[in-house]
């Protein structure tokens, strides 16, 4: 089900995977204000759909996402308006980390700025091995001092810095090695990788999942006590619901799990 | 010397390197409340040994360890039953990254869960090449939420995220790749290659080991300056103790060492 | 331009790349506390001068770097004389970070303990495939506490872990492996890598470079809504500064940028 071939965001969904895809491919999947205002929309709405298991975040053209509309961008006048676009931005790469479900970037071509940042945030993403990334704001003036949030969270210091200091783009395999990505696969089974690991996540109790990812994140900024502390006290809670009982009960007399908190 | 035939955790020594071996085969080694006791107790007392220089953690049977004792979970009754196995294999890992002695995980088959969590724990981990790790947690539709705690601090995010959301299996391979492991050996070098590593750590000033071991989880929760104000006190008061003072000037004269601080 | 033969820091300029080269070639460029004095003076004089838009970190002879100079070590008596030196080691890694150019490390040779931590406080490192790399300070009864602090910034946990305590060396295939450095190349290429890479910074806004290196490390020590709070802002000031305007406008009309605020 997709919401017209007009719209720079098509939303579709089958067997509890969504996908939203940017559908602006003659401007390289620019994050336009129209277009991160759509995302933000989409997440939200997605975020409260109790069918909805897994995201899968996808583009349409010869570019996954260039990043920022600098079109749109260079028209800006004055510090509210541009502190207002970044503001925006944030909000959507954050809401991909609060996203109840987890996201999963199909990387089929060229991520670029907070093209690559949008990756960076997914939970997981599969890249065509054709694909590549890049935070090249440096060459305009503009470090990709937001996307670098995302990014040295994903990747190592050297690596990051290389990319963000020289703007160079880096291929897949080089993603892959360095953790940007998951997987880089050959260009004509990403859709089937993709909806293949989504499909297995979608299978998954929602209420484990989303238990779990919540708290992915919030243990990985505590100290070491502080995080053990938190994630014995999910671990108890989730072992209390019925999904776990379910589970185990399942695993035990070896047969599949019903899962009821969807 | 071990403890016994029957007994579910054995220990023995020799030339200053202790061995803790996961000895419920039949169980796949899971941590049940009794051998989590165990464990606990054979690190403090090995803690307080000054005999004991480094530790390996092994494992009987035909897996390394499968996590908590699901039969055993599953009988629980009430958040305080629960909560007090969460804390307690909290304890376990904990004490693991607390312990004065290094300590190494001798992985000679597959880590399940909150035994994968055991690997990552440890400061050093070394594996047979058919040795595997997963967090499936999520398939029982208990998220492995503290085992990722020590996960999430040893290997890169969508790496992590991806054993977490998927509960797939990787190889031993592809554990030395992400760093949850140092190496993966052939299965019969695997007792040589751990011991040598125990060995050569083992004939290092234990009080050195001791202090650089504490300072390194501490720091790694710091700010860049806070944690050199840290560390340049922490070696301050190396370079003032007898074993420096003994090492360098062995170095300078170009002869053995000999450790007084053990 | 180099300010002297027997001088134990070399300094030189060409194209807007600082060259900063550790001559005490005899004592395979060991850290005393008059190479150290003259490095963090010479990183002040090069961070007040504004034609300097990178710097490379070289040495001259057999070794990169071995550390702190042992026989000088040796003499110091007393808490405050020892405490003095690993101070100033602190402030010359940290003014690296702080440094408003990017710092590249060229590594011909063995970097050792606090020359490994120089190594890995630049914020990019190539190195000649024969190079190698340790933090063997265990070996003489004094643990590498402070080089720590930068290694654990780098690489992985368990890849940390298994430096500090063997003491081993690496090679510089398994530094790049593992992140410490960004290449491994032919030595009779090095040269070459550096400078081209060190020229393709140099070429870039130094403002908009000096904007980013400082964000990069400020954000990584804050957690997530934090670190995107700050890089908003700074993001959005950076968008408002004459380069940005002057990139964007260059990029838009597909014309090379005239920096201005150099």
């Amino acid at each position: 089900m997709e919401t017209g071939s007009e719209a720079i965001l098509l939303s579709g969904q089958s067997g509890g995977v969504a996908t939203l895809t940017l559908n602006r491919p003659a401007a390289r999947n620019a994050l336009s204000v129209a277009l991160m205002s759509e995302l933000e929309a989409a997440l939200a709405r997605l975020a409260a759909d109790p069918t909805v298991k897994a995201v899968v975040l996808a583009a349409n053209g010869p570019a996954f996402c260039s990043g920022h509309d600098l079109k749109e961008m260079h028209g800006l006048r004055g510090r509210e308006a541009v502190a207002s676009v970044f503001d925006q931005c944030v909000r959507v790469m954050t809401a991909i980390v609060r996203q109840p479900q987890p996201v999963i970037a199909k990387v089929h071509a060229m991520a670029t700025a907070a093209g690559c940042q949008l990756v960076a945030s997914c939970d997981l993403a599969f890249a065509a091995d054709t694909a590549r990334f890049a935070t090249p704001g440096v060459n305009i003036g503009l470090f990709c001092s937001t996307p670098m949030v995302a990014l040295s969270r994903g990747i190592g210091r050297k690596a990051a810095m290389e990319m963000l200091l020289t703007g160079h783009p880096i291929d897949a395999a080089t993603a892959e090695r360095w953790g940007l990505i998951n997987r880089a696969v050959p260009s004509e089974t990403l859709d089937t990788v993709t909806a293949e690991i989504a499909a297995l996540i979608a299978a998954k109790s929602s209420f484990t999942v989303k238990t779990g990812k919540e708290a992915f994140y919030r243990q990985a900024e505590m100290g070491l006590d502080e995080a053990y502390a938190y994630a014995a006290r999910v671990m108890t809670e989730n072992m209390l619901a019925a999904d776990a009982a379910e589970g185990i009960d399942a695993f035990l007399s070896k047969r599949p799990p019903v899962w009821r908190e969807d």
